[in-house]
């Protein structure tokens, strides 16, 4: 897994997460590498015992992979099963940018899928790495939604300001170009207390560029955690938080979750309303980014 | 060390971190207790070699403590072999509320000796345990200003506004009462990126109860980080984004710090201006908590 690993990075580093002209979007480009990872991911999870887990998420089960040398992160047993097979074909098509053929479902799963493969493969192999799963995540992520919005991402943006000049690092944005919408995309495989940061990122792009300017579409995969000793499995959410940030620091336009907490997705329908979707609800035909484009004549 | 560790702990949970009437401060209190936790550590260092690390911080050097176990968090010569002998005697006069006895030199020393003994004993001790110190740090922090301020802390604010009820997880806050400054209080032993949290909480507390009604004063132990196979030291600071994090969402009051970065420490002379200091300038006669105190009328 390490040597396929490597081979998408050095890939990437070759000219950076972006399409390029002759050979389509980043996900098409790094296709074949990321069709490497993925194979040799499941190669490191054949080997593996699975362990059943204690799920305290209502509605859900759980269970882990455990190699000799460590146990990956817990699994959703529905989400992973169903479909497991057909997962990179599926997988593919949205890198393809052939999204509008899928339904929402599919998109989720197959996500989820290629995702909690590719990190659950670096867990078992190595064990405390946890800054490989969340950067082989950022690149599946920003390839996904260069597909479907068919720009490439920067990572940093210029502040000109009077006296004050200099790059504002960011999350993954997507430009769609003048007088259009621009998105800031961070990627995280969890997040608990530390969303506050996409918050807070997002006031200082309204801040510097102006309100509504960009648009936040945090992508995040899960918010389980495993208690490895007694092998149980909680989601840590914090929707009052949530509440007091989206009313107090700024607005996100929309949450995407790959394995959804149901006490986010209820936030959808409240007051102050803050936009929570699966990742299929949000890029599937007529989902959330379609009417967003149609808004803006985009689509 | 654990034993020491775990009474502490037990101290504090008997009666939270606040004041008892006939015992004086939360400090006072739990003197005996810090005591031996310090002795503790101390004498874990004791048999612990010392390590020569290459500094990249400019005017500054570092080592660290190896044990068999694990190594520790580097540690600043300068000042942490002045006066290390009368370290603690200084220490217990600011927990017994006599600042304005000591120089800004002595309060910064003594507390960086006390703190960087807990934290680096418990480095070297047990591997990868990285609350245990923390924790410790927020201890001794809530200590100090308690037996400044002459009020007890608390970690949850109440949020009462229209149908919105519930508490507000915070940091430290200390209440000097009704039309007085409260003052927020994070205590982090290094901040990096993640200092932007600290910005959105006052952004947050600024929205729910007003802007100017608590002031932000963070302490910090250190932002040095050591790469573990060079053998190097170097600092890592992020002034021109706390610039705009002071411009775009909120202000805080004064950031101090125990082995302060050059960098930010100019902050404080910059436009627009964030209050960066010492610990010992923050709170010697006359300093910087003075100066606020004796404008509300109350020093």
């Amino acid at each position: 897994m390490k040597k396929a690993y490597e081979a998408l990075k050095a890939e990437i580093n070759r000219k950076g997460i972006k399409a390029v002209e002759d050979q389509g979007s980043f996900g098409e480009r790094c296709y074949p590498f990321i069709h490497n990872l993925y194979e040799a991911a499941k190669e490191e999870l054949a080997g593996c015992d699975r362990l059943s887990l204690e799920s305290k998420v209502v509605g859900k089960s759980y269970f882990s992979f455990e190699s000799k040398v460590a146990r990956s992160r817990p699994i959703n047993i529905d989400l992973f099963e169903t479909d497991n097979d057909k997962a990179f074909d599926i997988f593919r098509k949205i890198l393809e940018g052939k999204r509008h053929e899928l339904t929402s479902d599919e998109i989720t799963r197959s996500v989820y899928i290629v995702a909690m493969t590719c990190c659950a493969g670096k867990d078992v192999s190595s064990k405390g790495d946890q800054k490989t799963p969340g950067t082989i995540f950022e690149w599946l992520c920003a390839g996904i939604v260069q597909a479907c919005l068919k720009v490439n991402p920067v990572r940093a943006l210029q502040v000109l300001n009077l006296d004050l000049k200099g790059d504002l690092p960011t999350d993954f944005v997507f430009d769609l170009g003048a007088e259009k919408p621009k998105f800031h995309l961070p990627v995280k495989t969890s997040t608990r207390e530390r969303i506050i940061q996409v918050w807070a990122h997002q006031r200082v792009l309204d801040g510097v560029y102006g309100v509504g300017r960009f648009l936040a579409m945090p992508i995040i995969l899960t918010e389980t955690k495993l208690d490895s000793k007694k092998l149980e499995v909680v989601e840590i959410c914090l929707p009052w938080q949530w509440r007091l940030y989206q009313m107090h620091i700024a607005i996100l336009w929309n949450v995407c979750y790959l394995d959804a907490p149901t006490s986010y997705l209820e936030l959808d329908t409240k007051f102050p309303r803050i936009g929570v979707s699966t990742i299929g609800d949000a890029l599937k035909k007529d989902g959330r980014l379609d009417d967003l484009l149609k808004s803006h004549r985009l689509l």
